[in-house]
């Protein structure tokens, strides 16, 4: 009788991929009628006081570096590896830094299960041939000829450790495969929603960095809560057209989810781009400078994936069309000043009359 | 030749009214081709240092008592009688308090220009019978025989009085009548947009009070960025779902207008019902002890609309479709400790898998 337990690997063991393999290691055993009991985590050797990571891992079940405090299920097994972590693997969750994907997969073509599906938990887009980014997913889709689907939403690492309620979203078109990536995510305190549009969701998770920066402007200025509601908004707006001019046939409540507004909500009022943000326009000083001192080597998603989000609106001759995002990218490089940022947007596209028969704009797309 | 300029009445005269009268007041002498230069507000007379508000106002141009620190435009006139300063008006402006439309209305009921419009900038819901609430609007195209369209947004009073950029929604299916609604309120600062669903407009301008009691109760928990994210999206999908299942019909882009996804942010990280909840959760007062105590006089407008949406909600079977909105109504009514909020909205019906052909639940509405 062939094997029809499902076995997991978690390639990546960061904050985030501690925190979903703590998940995951407790939601193999729950379905042990559908998934293999051992889970495997491709950890990134290092030495810490002059012990290897995966021993540390595997002996006292916690990532003492990247999620300290927090007991990882016995069941979960470190491996430096990651062909050995990743071989028997029916279901690969992708979650380390995205400007690794590309080596990754040229390690594991070839070595995997060619009936493997993947998750990607990576945020922020690989930025392709320079004119045009690519999302993480394809690339995995592309170079490990696999199916890959995503996984986003307002999920602090360290909250979803602490069990703290909140929702995620999964992108995945597949049926079949749709119930066991929700009941290997799942819990009752982690809930998922399935969608079919994972390149909205994947879409989402990067862009909503650019509306954060501008949010940080806002705060840096002193605007107040109406600006800052009005920026976050048009910025959603933006997110939707550009899924809609560079995606296509996303359904609009796919932005309701919790990749959509709940993600964007909290990174604009938490999170590391806003903070920043603001931090640039009280000092004067460069988004580079500003990283090095805030944020520990650690580089900043926001202006770069507003570089690469504007080379692709300049290409298509668009800039206008967006101009939030637009506006960040010129006060990121310095071409703007930080207080034009509000007269960027004054007269956006999104400000029309939205009645049937009322053509206000020959390109209103309402 | 018949008079075709327009004459504009602000039936109000508080922060917000007050606010909105200072941008009208510029429109109409902007678009002098369109509108009347003279604009009445109606001034609920008061002595202010032995002295009538009416006086001071018309006199020193600032409502010292409501909005001091901003002046009015001189062509804007406070008048005490509310017949007196709607009898000749094309356009009245609505801004009161809830409580006190019905009578209103039926002081200016056959005193006012049968062809005259309402806009209604008033928050929350009326009673109605009890059993089913209605639309301030609805209540003032009955009792007054006029069509009455609405504007909300994220509009912070004392933020829009000081020329902050933000946006606003006007709710308005009358084609001739938008841009000209438009024009009397859009200033380079305040931008409008107008959508069709004046109802769904008005609804979010209610409802988000309820959402905002679950954000502070979240907040005094210290349930962390996750949850309040996920809070709200929950909150808001109950809106949509609210306004789908009582007044049909409505576009999901109007609730990602600044009436909808805005209004509900800024409200749910300020705002009195988030920050009276949070120390209703910290105290364990009742709410009548913290808005007695915090609000100077003023009604918590969310714990209130709870219950009117609750008392719908067992009218029609339906609790258990809103689990959020009726655990605020549980919780302020001290029938549910805070601390099972969460353990209500566990199992929403929005987690479910939204996959063409796949049912997981019988009654799934995605």
């Amino acid at each position: 009788m062939p094997r029809t337990k499902k076995k997991v690997c978690i390639v990546g063991s960061g904050n985030w991929g501690s925190a979903i393999a703590k998940i995951v290691g407790a939601n193999v055993v729950k379905f042990n009628n559908k998934f293999e009991e051992e889970v495997t985590m491709y950890v990134y050797e290092e030495m810490i006081n002059n012990k290897k990571l995966t021993e540390i891992i595997n002996e006292q079940h916690e990532n003492v570096k990247y999620l300290p405090g927090h007991k990882l299920p016995a069941n979960v097994v470190a491996v430096p590896d990651v062909v050995n972590a990743a071989r028997e693997a029916d279901i690969l969750v992708f979650v380390i830094p995205h400007q690794f994907i590309r080596t990754l997969c040229a390690t594991l073509l070839g070595k995997i299960k060619p009936t493997a599906v993947g998750l990607s938990l990576i945020k922020g887009f690989d930025q392709g041939d320079g004119t045009s980014i690519e999302l993480i997913s394809k690339i995995i889709e592309k170079h490990l000829n696999i199916p890959c689907y995503v996984l986003m939403g307002a999920n602090l690492a360290n909250e979803v450790a602490e069990e703290k309620f909140c929702e995620t979203t999964i992108g995945c078109k597949d049926k079949r495969l749709a119930p066991l990536l929700r009941d290997v995510i799942q819990t009752p305190n982690f809930r998922v929603v399935v969608v079919e549009d994972a390149e909205a969701v994947e879409v989402c998770g990067a862009l909503k960095n650019i509306v954060a920066c501008a949010a940080g402007f806002v705060d840096g200025l002193g605007l107040g809560d109406n600006t800052k509601a009005a920026v976050i908004r048009l910025g959603l707006m933006e997110m939707v057209k550009f899924v809609d001019t560079f995606y296509g046939g996303s359904k609009l409540s796919t932005f309701f989810e919790s990749c959509g507004v709940a993600d964007l909500i909290t990174t604009c009022y938490g999170g590391r781009n806003r903070r920043v943000c603001e931090q640039f326009v009280k000092t004067a000083k460069t988004i580079k400078e500003l990283e090095d001192e805030l944020l520990a080597g650690q580089k900043l998603q926001g202006p770069a994936t507003a570089d690469e989000v504007n080379a692709m609106l300049k290409n298509r001759n668009l800039m206008d069309k967006f101009p939030l995002f637009t506006a960040v990218h010129r006060i990121c490089t310095k071409d703007l000043k930080p207080t034009e940022l509000i007269d960027q947007i004054r007269s956006h596209p999104e400000h029309v009359m939205r009645l049937e028969g009322v053509v206000e704009d020959a390109e209103d797309d309402a």
